[in-house]
């Protein structure tokens, strides 16, 4: 339940005001180097309070090593990444204790394990996402050194702001010079104006976050059930908040004809490549060499400090109110969990890959 | 890569043109009833040749019960289901046999096998997912029987028609009385049409799939990378042709606030519920007792009869069309493998909730 | 349950007397060559009514591949191997249809599945290894190829009768030269007649089977949970008959002290190697490079002629004596099938190790 | 590789002297009861330094609960038990730092991995057992709790002394009043004595630890490739320096006939039960209702005071002497860890029981 990935296996704990979260990564090969500061970047990109535009709860999200290197140097034996907690005010969360906040797991949880960890959702917050980034920063290191794949997210809607690229010709070195994270800037000063509304407001925006892997080489995906594809859209999903996920041409695929959207091969400098890409990189399953692109569907936070009316556990009526804790869009720290999750899938079929054929 | 499920489980093997093709099924409880006519209904609607909107390759589709049931139920042993293969006119295809096809996997699989199997397709064929519906039959008798779970399946957009729903009020029993599947009389007329205009083109049209499973009760699913969504969605996106799946409002999302989508609970005769669906059944990852509804989008089938320029295996430009053998849309075939798939899912996430709480 | 190997992964299905019994073995590379003679000396090896000393039943045992070889080589596709039944006599166990037999495990099945499929023992018939024995000559035809791998069982001991070898100087070409597979003429002549006494007297004898694994690289295997000699020890246990399983110095290693035991590391040729190998080839659950060796004990099989008092499903006592076709030894038959699932687990661990480190 | 387990997981991390070793439990299901004092008798039972008869590495070995447990409950979520390494002398090792051990793991890690950690082992050492104890605890409490089960562990033999039992009439009380755990007082001494001629001559002894499961019920386990005793042979082959493993009769099983060893089926009390329990508790693979029984052999610890001749990682001969931190029998302190892989196998298999096989 808690683990993903056949070959680079990733073990994801923790709850949102425990001592600590943490991740297990079994599977990544010896000899990568690695020391904490390498995580430093992406836990900033994904902690909350990084700005104006999302929920102040203080968290550094340090990153300790518990296992698996030595002298700087992964060793084979699995990495034990620990995320202490700081900011623990469980007290805070007292009021919502036998409350079921409308559009949030806690009543799931709560009807499936029969309890109620009512200290900031518990395992139900996106607060668990940290583990995921820290595990994708392993991946990401694996996948830049061993065959320059880079994995690009960024957000691609906020509310009814939306950028609609066609996954060319993008900035990418635009999407970290602006806090929503959109590769376009003038696009990216309506998003934000998007959240500030919703904050002010007392409410919540969903978003979309598109997601591009560079250099990912044909062949990486299988069959049947082990496709490509499939399993990103199992990572996506497993992301706090996700609703949907499309690749290439996604939804927009059943407006055209097979003869509009099949993508043409042709042989450039001695190598088949396609002329387009609407099938998003991936054929039957499998990588065609070509970019891979996906975009990932997020709900508004469902916790808003609009007031809203639901029933606590005993079935009574109540008013609900969250006070000033609530996060108006999450899209924008979504982006580097995307990336992280991507980077999983991706590194475990560069794995599982080593093995698919041979000349004997 | 080919074995789906971890309690309930499939292995699907076979290609297009070999003698036969199958599944194993393994972890069904013992004592369900199951005797080979129960296959023969969904292995109908699945069949190509089923209609005028289809290719016209002849199967019979009969499934074999090689082991597991004894006496007419079964044993708690794996469940070998064999369908063999008639129409195997595998010199049909010898004219394609180093070209590749826009849009089709037969380049990826040489890239990532080295070989090429033209009869057909071999293991990209959507052959392969007759074993799917023979695997999804026992899924969904073993739901009907133990919770009266019912998962149904209907076209919802065809080329560009399309029934926006709303998941409220569908004439279920419409779906099977028209070609298309959809519940909507009218509109399937419509989409009819537009399946035989891209037919008379020589040319293919995409779909969206919309499925609904009614009766999942409250506390399916599990945290992180369990999640019930996130195994629907790779269950989806490993069907042939689709490229998108969504769940509740899904791209919708991002147009509206957390106070507009948030699904407020109610009490009614006892039981806590919602007001609304928007979430589509699931709450952070796991049911919640509502119908779960979702949508998959399928692209237009590859190989088509229109004129198309390629390359073949050497890097040479060569057109490329595919005889009267396509099939300009296989979305309404589509919906049993839809429904077979999450109910391999349900039904796996049945048998993994028997223990996810007890009282000591 | 009934899947066996991570990256090569073995399926097994069918019952003793069901129509077919077969295996769909996933993750063989594309590009081995194969054909269904290449079946024919392991079946032969493993058949019952190969010689005067085991059980009349006949089967020929010829394996049909369903699926995954395309003119003569794996595609990397499921390969589905098929083994017809032909000598289904299930009228021949009505007689025991409820009575249970003392050390069989009908009993046990009863109890876990609650029904009885008295057809010669059905899923728990030793009929199942023929599908294991199947999947392990794809895999010892990978190992001999890609990295010439060798892997000889033979039998070490049969009733009181033991063989006593050191793992050293064995006479690998005289194993397949008698009836009971022993290294030594003369020790194989005495073994013999203990499987003559036993069937003259209605009675059975067990034995241990000894295996050597040649040419394993260093490095086979993991730490903790994924040890070499733990995943061997699975295998061997999963067996029909088995009881036990010991590496190297196995139960002797008690009686001597590290000193005596510890295998010194020289360096001959450029390479470390060990002098001695008390460890069977395998430190940490890691291969060193040296020869695997290893020994798996069987009881003697359950089914007897003799008169024995049992008890049937209601409980009464009851005489049993199952009629002519009883084997009064299984132990020459159990070698290609400890074969198998070594050469299995061996396989398996060589394409996981593809990954274990890398020079960035 | 570093995680056990289907349904009840443990996934294992850390080094000998690295900052902490831990383990994270998926699968636990909610409510049962747990503070950090459930695991301080298993942890004092294993650790070193607890007697004369062992290593002086001082660890107090006390758990951390980071997660998976609120306000005193389990809840589901994966539990993450946390054990800071306090003695991390890694100076002490710097002259073994390239020397191969006769015996010792460092060789094959370093094949494998293509480095060296030479601080008291790494991943290699016994000190990663710790984990597994922890993870046993949980184990254990939900098996005594669900159905009463009991798992006692003890020494059967150390060097040349044998305690001989027949796992009948043991005087489990008497396990823990001796510090070698066995049930007879003299013989007890006895094998006290042979560790501490031993540790006197800077030299180490193996032996066989037995392991007794009560009250587990008929019908754990599965057919083929998932019986209850290949997943506990995987489990006890996974401990450090364990050589072999058997069940019941074991390997004495060859030495008699089935007429003998079969245990015949009698009916008492309105329940079947064998007379005998030759087969130690398993049939087929599946439980049947009697005791369990096993034995694991272990052999003398590799790291040994006494001088050695062996090789460094330059193939030079070196002479190698362990100062005073050499363990000279670790058999005593296996006790634990066989009960706790046997706890973790046997819970494993309660939860997927659950499911097979219902009334429908």
């Amino acid at each position: 339940m808690n683990t993903i990935g056949k070959i680079f296996s990733v073990t994801n704990w923790g709850e949102s005001h425990g001592k600590a979260i943490g991740v297990v990564v079994d599977g990544c090969p010896a000899g990568l180097d690695l020391v904490e500061e390498d995580f430093d970047l992406d836990m900033a990109r994904r902690r909350p309070g990084q700005s104006r535009l999302s929920t102040q709860r203080m968290e550094t999200d340090k990153v300790a090593i518990a296992s698996g290197v030595f002298e700087g140097k992964t060793t084979g034996a699995p990495i034990s990444l620990i995320i202490y907690n700081q900011d623990q005010r469980s007290q805070d969360y007292s009021d919502m204790m036998d409350v079921f906040r409308p559009g949030h797991a806690d009543f799931t949880y709560f009807k499936k394990y029969g309890h109620r960890d009512y200290r900031g959702g518990g395992r139900t917050s996106a607060r668990v996402t940290a583990g995921t980034v820290a595990a994708g920063v392993i991946a990401k290191k694996i996948l830049r050194q061993v065959m320059n794949i880079a994995i690009i997210g960024f957000v691609d809607q906020i509310g009814k702001v939306s950028y609609h690229h066609d996954f060319q010709n993008i900035r990418f070195d635009e999407i970290e010079k602006n806090l929503v994270r959109c590769p376009n800037k003038s696009i990216a000063q309506m998003m934000e104006q998007q959240i500030l509304d919703a904050m002010r407001d007392g409410d919540s925006v969903g978003g979309v976050v598109a997601c591009i892997l560079q250099n990912v080489p044909a062949g990486f995906g299988g069959p049947i059930y082990g496709k490509l594809n499939a399993d990103l859209a199992h990572a996506m999903m497993s992301i706090n908040a996700s609703r949907g996920v499309e690749f290439g041409s996604g939804f927009q695929s059943a407006n055209y004809r097979g003869s509009e959207l099949n993508d043409p091969f042709v042989c450039a400098e001695g190598e088949i490549r396609t002329l387009t890409n609407n099938c998003g990189g991936i054929l039957g399953g499998i990588s065609n060499g070509m970019d891979i692109n996906f975009r990932v569907a997020f709900k508004p936070t469902s916790t808003i400090a609009h007031r809203q009316q639901t029933v606590n556990q005993q079935g009574t009526i109540v008013e609900l109110a969250a006070g000033g804790r609530h996060d108006p869009c999450v899209v924008p720290r979504a982006v580097p969990v995307v990336e992280a999750m991507a980077a999983i899938i991706i590194c475990d079929h560069y794995l599982r890959n080593q093995t698919s054929s041979f000349n004997l």
